[in-house]
């Protein structure tokens, strides 16, 4: 029951898209540096979008190139089409990553394409990773819930996940993009999920927004799954989804993982070290629960050693 | 799967006996009001102890006599010892509360008392309630991780539970008193005491010191367990567990029932109007990650109304 965890650290990327502060790329590397000291080992590097819609990821060729590189270590770039691909893998990236929304209108206000547009791009892109021996990974966005549509039938989501295999994707990662879903809502589609394509092809991507990432990635894990996403600090969230903010702290995952006994290989006092790092990139306090109460067991000790 | 969720609200005990300022009889009626206006129906109301030791309690009885009565409302007494049972009864209490830490050292520590006194003391006030006809139910507090010894071994606690069921209890509430409890750990001791007692008999109580008191809900859920416990806004947690601040929100509990589908009969926004009455009480904001989300909403359409 206990097995090893793997953590898809998606700061970089999904943390810091959407910040006011442009973060350079001595600063991001710096996080990476701090990050991979706790031990992570998994990285959302960067997305090879246009830098005029998304202009925090406009480094994204010169980040690539300046990685530290070892074999351990696994950096993964988001795609948002074919050009994007071409310049993920000029730039150096061994895998890739696509975004598919799991409805009509999500896709159009998050990326302006139909749903079939959508699927089109995106298994475009799984094929050309298989044909250039890159790894794919495709995201199914608002995978339990769409703010606009509202809850998303668990077979849409099997149909996407099925097509985006076939199309190549190495692996699936079910994301709730607008912390919408419940872990009764995970359990079963999981479920599904891991019947028809085994729970080491599947990853999950959680939201905190209503405070359910931890109890939705419990019912992952209950199921087998072993990958999940998470966000140092809780930095980013979606900007195209209202109410999205905040992403499931990697520090609280890791505490919940290791609390329990699952091994991570990450250390927490490492992690509570990148959000201070984190928190020099964006200027403002971060830190979910577990940091909040390592920080209010400071403040008692300060005071009892002041008393 | 679906079954309907018995939610006990302790704010008015376990909630407010730790705030520094003196609630007043009256502002406690009237949070207990807002409370049954949202929709809840079982309570801790009090507690029957030292008045000197928690001033707050210090008007249990007159708090007794001013309950509103009705057939759906049920409403339970903590009572320390045979004293405050007798004090309770005397009251009009129809259900009490005991509270057995299963460590030598939080028995000391919270009640001056060895594990062995105080087993004795739970059980006395156990039999006294079944031989007058009232309930009895059992608190086994710091039942995963004792602040002072560390983890529990869950055959301590299988043990405990065994002989408070032995001395007339009906029901065993399962406490995370520190808020150190993993899903896992929760899965693996309510699998054992289900297994004796079976789910009926068993409520959890959860801290959200770390945020993963809604993980731990879950996972004592999956199992059959049907009660919990939770205090509006989350007010309070236990002055004598170290770093044990954070009770779960009732609201957050709510939210994670309502959205997977169970039946809690309460009403959200009841809820909401609760937490700023119990605001009002302690003079300090309060309330859990769905408040806080509800807040960033509002937030949000008041942006776009303004701009």
């Amino acid at each position: 029951m206990i097995a090893p965890i793997t953590i898809n650290e998606v700061g970089l990327r999904d943390g810091l898209q959407n910040q006011p502060r442009l973060v350079p790329t001595a600063e991001k590397l710096a996080l990476l540096d701090a990050l991979r000291a706790a031990g992570l080992r998994h990285f959302e590097a960067t997305s090879f979008v246009s830098p005029k819609a998304v202009p925090q990821m406009a480094d994204a060729a010169a980040l690539y190139a300046a990685l530290p590189q070892d074999e351990a270590t696994e950096y993964a770039a988001l795609v948002p089409n074919r050009r994007g691909y071409d310049r993920a893998r000029a730039a150096g990236a061994r895998a890739v990553a696509v975004v598919l929304s799991c409805t009509e209108t999500m896709n159009q206000r998050n990326i302006n394409m139909t749903l079939a547009q959508a699927r089109r791009v995106s298994a475009e892109v799984m094929q050309q990773a298989r044909a250039d021996g890159l790894i794919g990974r495709a995201y199914l966005a608002v995978a339990f819930h769409c703010p606009f549509e509202g809850p998303v039938d668990p077979a849409v989501v099997r149909a996407l996940a099925a097509e985006m295999i076939g199309a190549g994707a190495r692996e699936i990662i079910i994301a709730d993009t607008s912390g919408a879903a419940d872990p009764l809502h995970v359990a079963r589609l999981f479920d599904l999920l891991i019947g028809e394509h085994g729970a080491a092809m599947l990853s999950g991507h959680f939201h905190d927004t209503k405070g359910l990432a931890l109890a939705n990635c419990f019912a992952a894990l209950e199921r087998g799954v072993t990958k999940f996403d998470a966000s140092i600090g809780g930095l980013g969230g979606c900007p195209f989804a209202p109410g999205a903010a905040g992403n499931l702290a990697t520090e609280d995952l890791v505490n919940m993982l290791e609390t329990a006994g699952y091994e991570t290989g990450i250390d927490l006092d490492g992690l509570a070290a990148a959000v201070t790092v984190a928190e020099g990139c964006v200027g403002r306090e971060l830190g979910g629960r577990w940091i909040a109460w390592r920080r209010s067991q400071a403040a008692r000790r300060q005071s009892r050693a002041a008393s």
